[in-house]
């Protein structure tokens, strides 16, 4: 199954220049409540990510296998997908 | 589409329960804080029940529209369950 | 410590009947992801008020404690808010 | 307001890896799901900095505050820290 990821890729690339940059405004001391700031800003970059991964999963993987003849394979990628969902509530 | 919901509709009347019961810690001016952590307990049984929700939304609707011949209809189900996953971050 | 808390109860009654109409709608086997919509717009409501309800606490309950000379006091009431910030990253 | 954050800056020279090492994963055209997963254990890491980091405020900014005698400042200091708990309830 191969999905074009370079997009992702690149969203990734920034939230680690970002991280980085939170970093420093530890080093520098600057103030705790912008630096949560920021550190919420890239937790809603790693969102989009995920949801824009997830998307790519259903259109692909889960497809084939929906349409495929294993019941036991259809039932753990659905599972899987649940699961992904219940710990999106939780982080 | 029918699915068995009697576990999430009783999980509900729980939920249902427990609001009034904060409502009652309200009125009777107990500590914010007990008040807070009885709303997060509320989140959290949410959370189950949409979980519980979105599985069997999986393994119904879903599987019968991946393996239907509506390709527009299948990219519908396909994006409802990205764009709650997509909320269910930021909830 | 008294607070005024007649806007969150409000607030928690409208939730009470939002979660009857979720049962309403499960119970009449209404379209999935339409419920799951409906429980993100509760867990969203149950923020809102989670949120006037420390903001009442940061105001009265920390400002006299904050101001007062007991050390221990002080103390766990800090550390009860950062273990609500944690919890509300998780809900 | 000088802090020690030099754990905090630790822990996020490990998010800086495990970010690459997610992009790495997205290269080689790993398992979707496994992506996902690895995303949410960072932001679960970063839930627990940014914990880190309210802590050291609430301990440290927000006491001197609340002990100064400057009624401006010390609301500022308070909605900045309902506003953060209100964004940590949605990213």
């Amino acid at each position: 199954m191969v999905h074009d990821h370079k997009d992702s890729i690149q969203r990734l690339k920034t939230v680690e220049g970002h991280i980085r940059g939170i970093q420093r405004m530890l080093d520098e001391d600057q103030y705790c409540i912008d630096v949560i700031r920021q550190i919420q800003a890239v937790q809603s970059a790693l969102n989009k990510i995920s949801t824009q991964i997830l998307d790519g999963h259903l259109n692909t993987c889960l497809l084939t296998v929906a349409q495929g003849d294993d019941p036991a394979e259809r039932q753990r990628v659905l599972n899987e997908i649940t699961e992904v969902f219940e710990t999106a509530n939780r982080v």
